[in-house]
């Protein structure tokens, strides 16, 4: 179900999702089959109005076939509260495990104008539309993804910034480390 | 001069420098010239024995034409402390302002082994040597290094992970938004 506070960030804003270098979520969908995993090494990658983003997807992961088949894929922004389902997608893989996101409590809905689904409980979407590298994909898993479409949680993200001061320490994005350890977003300073 | 708590960091393990996705100080050189610039847009791309960065340098900086003519560059974690020079080094340009560095006051040392500039007062340094991938830096601005030597801070990196709550919040590592404005790298949470 479309999350209540699921509310349409401007394109040219939509790097500032990102751009603190938080951990995502990558899901994707392709003949019926959805999937979701964890990437703590994702970029962006430009603004502007054609916003694209980078991505790892290591060549095991189901997650990447999905991405290669339909050319689609969406980047969404766990929680704090999310930290232990993040570490379970980021871990299990569907290939072993066919009821992965079911498991892990993971829910999806759609994504507005695209077929992308889109993960309950995070507080920022970005919907990309893949840039065919072949050569980055090949030699170093590396996906660029144009996005067409972002939206955030009303509660912790509004008039294009993040505002976590606002809301509960549990909707903080997060930021993996190693071994299921992540830094959760602290203090705003300004330079 | 080389900081008093210079400490090398096995390859492997380089990657946890950045894993949390902080923004970094990008510094080249090459004919004599130094620079220093700041990039939110820093991601890890590989880990291993042959570990691996992403970093995008717009091509109006000098720092990337340091990069380009000497085929190498370093990475590197400021502080809070320091978010001010960051982003005075992000927004100052050498082209321009040719004693940039003296003005915001940023000191470099020299890395061992290598002929690279490291900033003085960061908490984590990665020597990279250029992976030459014209298409990338053409199209996408987009720079790969293989990092070749890494050290951290001991006081707030020791035993292969950060350990920011034995130091002074001073030194813990920033995130960029926008506009000048940083997320401090916060509490630790396990998932």
């Amino acid at each position: 179900m479309t999350p209540t506070h699921f509310t349409p960030v401007p394109l040219d804003k939509s790097y500032r999702l990102m751009n603190h270098g938080p951990t995502v979520l990558v899901s994707a969908q392709h003949g019926g089959g959805i999937n979701v995993m964890a990437a703590a090494w994702a970029c962006v990658l430009d603004y502007g109005q054609a916003p694209k983003v980078t991505v790892v997807l290591d060549k095991a992961t189901f997650t990447r076939e999905l991405v290669e088949a339909s050319g689609w894929f969406a980047l969404q922004l766990p929680t704090r509260a999310m930290a232990t389902i993040t570490v379970g997608v980021g871990t299990d893989s569907a290939r072993d495990l066919p009821d992965k996101l079911a498991k892990h409590g993971v829910k999806t809905f759609a994504a507005p104008d695209v077929d992308l689904p889109l993960v309950e409980g995070c507080v920022g979407w970005l919907a990309c539309r893949l840039v065919p590298e072949p050569h980055n994909q090949q030699a170093y898993d590396l996906f660029i993804g144009e996005v067409v479409g972002a939206w955030a949680d009303a509660r912790v993200f509004h008039d294009g910034r993040w505002h976590f001061e606002d809301a509960p320490d549990e909707l903080r994005t997060i930021h993996h480390v190693a071994g299921g350890q992540f830094f959760v977003t602290g203090a705003s300073v300004q330079g």
